[in-house]
């Protein structure tokens, strides 16, 4: 997927996406597939924290004046239905739905106005978390770059098929129970100044993974907090793209 | 490069490193030619903050607990010669010479006592830095993760070659004036430990890079502060590795 994003670089990516699907020659039942996530080794995972107003509330942070951003790195990146493993020294465990961009072209110092043609499309995070390293360090790196802690997809919607990524529904169902159900309406920092704001000072290249950040709703806000735990599952769903199911599997 | 690392993961890597040197069928002088980074696209690339005492103290933070972990991502890697591009937005850019280690064979939760079966050796990176925008934040991604910031070279040194990579002298150099002079006895935290500590809750890969933290002496600790400015030049040392000799210019 990385090696086509780069080979349609400067391309019409909507028909690039036809005649790639055109082009199968073998298809499967959706039943009788295992979905990988749709991109395994990008350049750059970027994430935004505190983007919704009432999250950075509910976490007891400031608002920002300028995008939070923190990383994580491909050992992270599991499947739509892969198994979230939670190693033996996190007692804090969270969930954060996301809706992330997939950057399409090299940007560099591109405007708010001209953002959106650097993109490739769009799709689902979990933002898997553990706040007990998280919170309790300075830098928010070990407690987020943990490996299986960014199940990604279930696919990358291309750009054209999405009317307008400020206007999406996007949900977390723990276990049957709705937990976060929110608008990217409410997002600080809109898509376009993400891009626009990053790409001042880092070449974004095709692949590359923003994580707009998460609505209100995560473990950690709720009264007493909700620490995922063995055999918990979570759905995370932003409209138009689909769901990540994953499990969490207490590591032994 | 990281082709061949990954090549030789389980086998012996200075064995593998003399083939190397015997395949090679044609020979430069070292004048006429130009060095790239030895890495250019690892899958992690991790630094470790204020692993000196000194330099926690120099930097008004306190002396961690627990390594302090922030990113960078390829798109600040350059040469040992290359030259550092300050943004326009950044007032104050700063030098840190570190000692880094390259990962050899995928390690997770090794212990401190296996660590140094991972390494496949060391090279010399300068964590250049945008104070202005890494202290004004809480976290230090947009600060150093910034195009051109991780100059890395001259080589990689295989483990091999180094008798004890906890004794090794470093130094920075601006302007022909020496800034940082230190060793990396003095380290906090040393290489075993942070690999087995990595690898604990991150799968290493062969390619990753740990950068090991930078002693006193940063621009940030001079009274005044001194930055980098348009035409100053930084010779990074590690002894039994060697020199990065790298030029800022002002972006235009």
């Amino acid at each position: 997927m990385l090696a086509w994003i780069e080979k349609c670089e400067n391309g019409d990516f909507a028909a690039s996406n036809a005649a790639l699907a055109e082009s199968a020659t073998e298809l499967y039942a959706f039943e009788d597939v295992r979905l990988e996530a749709p991109l395994l080794n990008p350049q750059k995972l970027i994430f935004v924290g505190l983007n919704y107003y009432d999250h950075a509330a509910e976490s007891n942070m400031a608002v920002p004046q300028v995008p939070v951003l923190f990383p994580k790195y491909a050992n992270s990146i599991i499947g739509p239905e892969d198994d979230v493993i939670i190693p033996k020294e996190v007692t804090q465990c969270d969930y954060e739905v996301e809706l992330a961009v997939v950057i399409g072209k090299t940007a560099k110092r591109v405007s708010p106005e001209d953002a959106m043609d650097y993109v490739f499309g769009y799709t689902v995070i979990n933002d898997v978390s553990a706040r007990d390293i998280q919170l309790s360090e300075g830098q928010w790196t070990r407690g987020k770059a943990i490996d299986t802690f960014a199940p990604i997809g279930p696919c990358i919607v291309t750009k054209d098929a999405i009317v307008d990524p400020g206007e999406l529904d996007l949900s977390l169902i723990l276990n049957g129970k709705t937990m976060q159900n929110a608008n990217t309406r409410d997002l600080i920092f809109d898509i376009p100044y993400l891009i626009s704001f990053l790409s001042r000072t880092m070449t974004l290249v095709p692949g590359d993974i923003i994580s707009t950040g998460t609505p209100p709703g995560v473990g950690l806000g709720h009264k007493p907090p909700v620490w995922l735990e063995d055999g918990d599952v979570t759905e995370a769903y932003v409209q138009g793209i689909g769901t990540l199911r994953n499990r969490y599997v207490r590591e032994s």
